[in-house]
């Protein structure tokens, strides 16, 4: 059967102060009053039924997560104890579901970004299907069709394509997995038309990326077999609570992908393009984008705002209660919390990090 | 006997949202954890006991000045029923002060200012009661001795020096009031030596002043007289009820200093010159300057701010459990209460008027 699986760890620091510890950036309701988190479910019930999509979070967001999808079955939440990255989180949910089904193909998306058209976006996961059944050895990725020579991610290099008896185009072999590559390198990468943007989402069968990650991580598989064992039973928290902390921690892009396009194991790493939109709003200009504007460029979520002569600024608040207010402002940022205000040109927004672990520093977590 | 006499009407919409209509300018710890009205009532206990200290404010602000002023007697505090503009403001304290004390001399000062040096003033205040002493006819105005052009006050045109007995310098006979003036004028004046700006702050003999209010202003007269009249009787407060919103508004620069320096009366106008820096702190950036920034410039007032890059900001915030926080910005005004946060830059703050308009107009007195 196939299953959809959700990763919804992440804290989404440059959205602070709308981001905190006890509500990270996917809970948060703020694309038309839904979580991206909301959205990635929503966008998984395009092509398969709530009891086949599972959420790996964060133990702590637990109660928040089933309030944003009360209609997702109980039992497929899969909460971490701590983080344990991502070869780690994809391999939980693995595990289990191969318990449940010895058959189980699982999708594995995000809930970082918004995605769009959302149709084109199922199509190319229901290819990722299409080619994990056709080729059970595959560990399937998605490119992105890069849109710029973006240094922050990394790229997926393609080889030939991969035949597919169902005649589906689209679908290569990986000839390399690279990481975040300097300007001049990643200018090149999309001048060439070969490489794509590294999704972080992938479709394989559960026993095949098993098999891989004994492989490459055996402590891993060994701690997570030992936790599917438990699962479903009255010993799972305390067996999840015991074994999982002592997980190695490693990304599976670093642990299972790369080693896999290597040809160190058995299975065969292929990608299938995604031509979507793929709009990584993780910071407050990048989620601005996806908002609605004013006819100057203003965006206003959340609260009352009121301003004058002021264009392209972005202004949210979590509060109805309270007033923003501007004058004669252009490309700037005002988050209001109750716990916080930051004000910040639009080209300093990716230095909110840096504000927070200042802020960390200076008064603990009380404003986190 | 000497009295003192503070104005503290006016409610300071420029400092919005620190001030509101239920806590005016004058009413805001703002500097070092005072209010401009006890900095007003400190600097004339510099030379007058308390019990001889008036205080002239909105009935409304009765409980909010008690507060400020605990060692203020409270029959010393005048409370308007409604506001009818200064002619009467400086009147109801004029007619009361003299139907407790035919003698009365009264100095009026403002509270919308920081005066510095404060000895300076004192000084000043002094001679003002001096020249009242000695001519008891006068009028005294204080000229505040300009530092530049300002097209926003009034000025005063002064004539030949006063002779004085005591052989004090630095008083005039008044040869003219000057409403506001364009900028060329304004330099004309400053240049010419012979100007001083309006301060608004007045000596006068209390019979003095309310025979020529008879002359120039009856109705107001009479009123007065009459709520005088009731003054410290059971019928005080339902009098002044009753008369004091019948009275003309009108200021007490255009309805009585500028017919008596024309000598439609019978007194005469005499200015002291106020060599002193006198700083109107009525606006964001001008309150800014009289309080203390960092070595970049900043000035952060009342709550926790955290910022990064930034100069020659104003962070004001009334909330110790609310934190503003900045990157990257310059010459920027955030001011922070629970109802309302403004963000403009130094420049714009001449507009917070208007956007108090345009919430009011939008969302009523809610946020103001």
């Amino acid at each position: 059967m196939q299953y959809g699986v959700i990763m919804a760890g992440g804290s989404g620091t440059r959205l602070w102060p709308m981001s905190r510890a006890e509500r990270p950036k996917q809970l948060l309701p703020i694309i038309g009053g839904k979580s991206l988190l909301r959205l990635s479910f929503e966008r998984l019930l395009q092509f398969l039924p709530p009891e086949r999509i599972c959420v790996c979070t964060s133990a702590a967001h637990r109660a928040q997560v089933v309030a944003e999808l009360p209609d997702m079955a109980r039992g497929n939440l899969l909460g971490e104890p701590c983080p344990r990255d991502t070869a780690n989180a994809v391999g939980f949910p693995a595990a289990v579901l191969l318990k449940r089904d010895p058959q189980a193909v699982m999708a594995v998306v995000t809930a970082d970004h918004v995605i769009e058209p959302v149709d084109r976006f199922a199509q190319c996961i229901r290819q990722g299907f299409v080619v994990a059944a056709e080729h059970p050895e595959s560990l399937v990725t998605f490119g992105i069709v890069p849109t710029f020579g973006h240094t922050g991610l990394g790229y997926v290099h393609r080889a030939d394509a991969l035949s597919l008896q169902s005649g589906a185009a689209g679908a290569y072999r990986v000839s390399e997995f690279k990481e975040k590559p300097d300007q001049a390198t990643a200018d090149r990468y999309v001048a060439s038309g070969d490489y794509y943007w590294n999704s972080g989402m992938f479709v394989w069968r559960c026993d095949t990326f098993l098999a891989e990650l004994q492989q490459h991580l055996p402590e891993s598989a060994k701690g997570l077999a030992t936790i599917a064992a438990a699962w479903d039973t009255p010993r799972q928290s305390e067996v999840l609570a015991a074994v999982y902390p002592t997980l190695p921690k490693i990304s599976v892009d670093y642990g299972v992908m790369e080693p896999a396009s290597l040809g160190k194991g058995k299975a065969s790493v292929a990608v299938v393009e995604m031509p979507v939109r793929w709009i990584d709003v993780g910071s407050w200009p990048a989620l601005a984008e996806v908002l609605k504007s004013d006819g100057d460029g203003n965006v206003t979520e959340g609260g009352p705002a009121v301003v004058i002569d002021s264009q392209q600024n972005i202004i949210v608040s979590d509060d109805p209660e309270h007033l923003v207010s501007a004058i004669g402002l252009r490309d700037m940022i005002i988050i209001h919390t109750r716990k916080a205000t930051l004000v910040c040109p639009r080209s300093e927004a990716q230095r909110v990090k840096t504000l927070v672990d200042l802020t960390k520093a200076r008064f603990g977590t009380k404003y986190l």
